[in-house]
């Protein structure tokens, strides 16, 4: 420690991840807020700015703070364009703005005096030599004014602490003794779609139009257009590669399987290759192809399946055994969860003799898959991976392709699912599938929103997945379905399902259990989506509303609001004047009313403000005001309302229209 | 980033004060709780430990954390004296007890194989190099048992599996791939009245048994029997320096003071000298040494007031114009907060063209006084003062003087208080002085004890200063004294009183204001403080009951209980077996009564216990069941109970004691 005339701390500097391990995550033009607290002894006006740059620029820009409340200062920065960026915090004490203030304090009080004034004089005389002419004439004229003994006192006053010195000023300052933060923050900007997308999950083999027969890449194409028109996005498809034969899985997971059993599409490796192949049944690289290529005809996106495991019958078993365990037999080690054990799934050992040969090898499958043009991958149980790999893996594939997108399938306790966004996932499923009651969506959403968890980490919330049929979409029903499709699409701007179970209501369970009975995962199926009961068009309104609004395409403004009614949840998300407010009854069976309690400020109203909220989703219009309205569901109507707030215009509108 | 093994993530050491930047705070001979979560991929068996070492010292000890929930893991470690000390967290996946927990699960299913006993052979040979001899006969014999083809399965298991393996094995292993948190952290481990004292503050010049007699040091040593009789351990003295003459403050803050007009205390140096000399009227350095020493013959200490600023006549002021700001007319900027002017006050400039002059000699203001023996030090508006000062100056002097206390008079917005704690401030005030509805105090200590700022923030409670005469205080008459008194003394291991003032009740405020009415910071006064309505009783008593109990002599297990009245406010401290549950009713008029519903954990009880409770403070003893008892107070007999929380023998207790 040296002697210093610096005074001036900043701290506890947002986003910050890990205390700066790793980087925050952004999307590219829209705006990062930076907040900071800075402290300074006694009563000086401090002047705060964030510097910011891409990494690879050599100068740096800056955007000033401004004080909230209690020491803490905001304000916002916009990454142009995808990449990475750095970004720190700068402070210093304002003589200039210190002094209008205390000047300002003194004359309102009716004691300032002519010795008040001049205390100014060199701090804005020390500042000419650095302005450009016009400013400094400009100067050099108020400084005329303030220091003019002819003029009244007020008079030289105004000149003195007039807004046009402060902004003339700033520019100028020397910024003596600034203090910077004492770190250099990173912040990752990535493609729109990371932040907003809506997935639909379907199985190739179970695509064919005839009955009885293996569905391959170009069948999943006739599919597109019913996929485009629900208005999906990412079409997600689990893994395509060939499927192992020794110790295969038979139908609902049983240990032996048929002779037409096709397996699990995660049982992976073969004798016709591993993770950088495609199962025969399901077609070539080129039907694969075609497959991404009509995707993004539509709009769509193609995402594959990324599970680091192998069947015995994989080759890297047999070139690569030092990658595996082996057991005193000297067989390999299989998966277990003790007293299960998975003999058709072999684990990679990250505790190998040859970790780069490892590490290299399982990056160089996503390699392989993004110079086919693939930039979305649902990862499997990344959770059982090691995370340096994941910081290493991660961080060189974002940088080499800034548009590639991992969703993190962690599905594991919230520390690991946190870590693992922080070491470089885009998104991460969530627990959302089993917070079901009122105050557990809330806490739950509170935690990932309103917390630094926001800076790294994006919920991609489901409802349902091949392996989760929760209890209630066993039980609840078509409102049940709806419901759940509501909350995920309007509480997260990621979400997704598995498609056709979904659309149908597949609700057919393993007795006790939470898994599908006659599970996709180790038969074909055939889904009929043109059923009349299917949700179709309601999943496809409910993704017009969310393509059609911004505040959905976010979630950083989730705010939950009161409803006396334990089965009624209503949160808002807003994006500029962009505001919609939902309110979900929660019991599929009743009929559920309350009155709610708004929170004004979140829906950028005021208190006693009239306002219009319209149903996009079971239409309607109502003219409420202020934050007490009565709400009424009935689940077997619509078990949601998706309002979008209007403003009512007020008499001063009409005249600014005038 | 490079290939690596390693599998395990330390995150969130605890305590890590502002991410590392500062030393955490602890009692020398006191466990410090550290805590961390701990990562890793899969499902393996982890082993964790805390390494501490004292600052000099080369080599560093260990103690093992335990698996808490959640990924969290704890344990703690005790620093045996006074000093500095370095601590960090390591963490290995323990493969040994990963096969251990794996086969227990398997012979529990009734599935283990020998093979699975086989796993573990490998991992036991390995260590048989590392072990002593009787160590190594003895895991040869485990060995043989769980290889022992001849013994039955659950017998073999059984070896396998014991606690005694893991025990023996635990200090041999090699600890691959361990991985250290990625910083070490420290550690200020101070006596025990850093963390536990009561504070008498007196004004030495009020002293006098003579009327109209200015006290000295001498007549200070007349009341000491009396601070002692109160129970306190901290003597306070405001400054105790020549005042200066020039714009001297009269009685009652006047700007024009009287010829016999004392000044105020806080007006420092005069022709007489100043921070290092002592005012004439009260005596000499050898008067200072003799109240220093009476004192300690009383097993209490000397604290001093250090107030960095000086009047226009201290020699500070033409000895080093440059430590001052100077107005445009050449005169030195006195003190404002405008438009309040303080001509008598100057204050320091932190922007000074001589930083290391003016900290060198500020630094050499504690350095003479600690010379003299004076280890206790009350350091008046630190947050006037630059931050990076405070942390040179109190790093250098704990160092070198580690028994040094130093009490911040940080009244200022919360996160400033919070800085100059992590720069080295021993205690601050704090808020309590303004905290007086139950949610009011449960939120603040639930701040101050339940967060990360326990970890260097120690609270002084104050129910009233020389500058802080509080509204209940004025209006709540005895009832309000003693319950301001029962909540800063049971809330807050540290607190002090305004004492004369306190002790008789006296409350005549400007009208309008939270300040005495003719303040002694203005003129001299005289206590009697042998008055029938003195509250000297209760202090005493007060003072008793803190210094018989362990669970008041610390913060750390504070924790409320409900009571459903929001009138009475209910908290328990705890240290082992010693047990404190405080009840207060907040209101000093009327009687309150409700039913708690007590934390019984909280309280180290099992919610079905009985229990005893017995009142140390008004008398009395309860027997209470369960969470749910009644509670009653009539604020006119007694505002508080302090209860002593005895667990009811159980007959099993009787049993063991049989």
């Amino acid at each position: 420690m040296s002697f210093t005339r610096e005074r001036v701390v900043v701290r506890t500097v947002r986003p910050e991840v890990a205390q700066g391990r790793f980087p925050a995550k952004a999307i590219a033009g829209h705006p990062v807020e930076v907040r900071a607290d800075i402290l300074c002894d006694s009563h000086d006006v401090l002047a705060v700015v964030v510097h910011w740059k891409a990494e690879a620029a050599q100068a740096w820009q800056e955007t000033r703070l401004t004080l909230d409340v209690n020491d803490a200062w905001r304000g916002s920065f916009v990454p142009p364009a995808v990449g990475r960026y750095h970004y720190t915090v700068t402070a210093w004490v304002d003589h200039l703005a210190t002094w209008q203030r205390d000047l300002t304090k003194k004359a309102d009080a009716g004691v300032a005096t002519p010795i008040d004034l001049r205390i100014g004089v060199p701090l804005i005389t020390d500042l000419l030599p650095r302005a450009a002419t016009p400013v400094r004439r400009r100067l050099e004229q108020l400084l005329a004014a303030l220091q003019d003994e002819a003029l009244p006192l007020p008079i030289r006053v105004d000149a003195a602490v007039s807004e046009e010195l402060a902004d003339l000023t700033w520019s100028l300052d020397p910024r003596a003794n600034q203090v910077r933060y004492d770190r250099i923050l990173e912040l990752v900007a990535e493609r729109e779609r990371a932040g907003f997308s809506s997935w639909y999950e379907l199985f190739p083999r179970s695509t064919s139009s005839e009955p009885d027969t293996h569905g391959t890449l170009r069948d999943v194409i006739t599919r597109l257009d019913h996929v485009a028109a629900l208005g999906f996005d990412v079409l997600y498809l689990p893994p395509i590669h060939p499927i192992g034969e020794t110790h295969r899985k038979g139908r609902n997971n049983t240990i032996e399987a048929g002779p037409d059993d096709p397996g699990s599409p995660w049982a992976i490796g073969s004798r016709h290759g591993g993770h950088k192949d495609i199962h025969p049944e399901l077609g070539t690289i080129e039907d694969l192809r075609a497959l991404r290529d009509a995707c993004r005809d539509r709009g769509m996106e193609l995402a594959l399946d990324i599970a680091f495991q192998c069947t015995p019958d994989h080759p890297y078993v047999a070139e690569h055994p030092e990658w595996f365990r082996h057991r005193p037999d000297g067989s390999i080690q299989y998966a277990e969860n003790p007293p299960k054990r998975y003999q058709d799934i072999y684990p990679f050992d990250f505790e190998t003799s040859d970790p780069e040969g490892l590490w290299t090898e399982l990056r160089s499958i996503f390699e392989h898959w993004l110079a086919e043009g693939i930039r979305i991958f649902r990862v499997d149980n990344p959770h059982t991976k090691s995370f340096p790999f994941w910081r290493w893996c991660l961080d060189d594939l974002s940088r080499r392709y800034p548009d590639a997108i991992f969703l993190s399938e962690a599905f594991t306790r919230p520390k690991r699912m946190y870590e693992l966004a922080m070491r470089g996932f885009t998104q991460s499923y969530t627990y959302f599938t089993w917070r079901r009651h009122k105050h557990e969506l809330e806490a739950y959403y509170r935690e990932l929103f309103h917390t630094d968890v926001v800076d790294f980490f994006r919920p991609n919330s489901w409802p349902n997945t091949p392996d989760i049929l929760t209890d209630q979409l066993q039980s609840g029903g078509r409102p049940m379905y709806v419901q759940r499709l509501v909350l995920a699409a309007t509480l997260t701007a990621n979400y997704g399902m598995y498609g056709p179970a979904f659309e149908l209501m597949w609700s057919a369970a393993r007795p006790g259990s939470e898994e599908y009975l006659d599970n996709e995962k180790y038969e074909i199926k055939r889904w009929d989506v043109d059923q009349p009961h299917s949700l179709a068009e309601v999943i496809a309104l409910v993704n017009r509303i969310r393509h059609a609004h911004p505040a959905l395409q976010q979630d950083r403004t989730l705010a939950f609001h009161e409803v006396h009614n334990d089965q009624l949840l209503a949160y808002s998300k807003t994006a500029g004047d962009d505001r919609i407010l939902v309110v979900v009854n929660l019991d599929p069976q009743y009929v559920q009313a309350g009155m709610t309690w708004l929170d004004m400020q979140a829906l950028g109203l005021e208190e006693d403000d009239h306002f219009e909220v319209h149903d996009l989703f079971a239409g309607g219009t109502y003219h409420w005001h202020g934050p007490a309205n009565y709400v009424q569901l009935d689940p077997h109507i619509s078990p949601a309302h998706i309002f979008e707030v209007r403003r009512h215009r007020t008499e001063a509108d009409h005249e600014g229209l005038a």
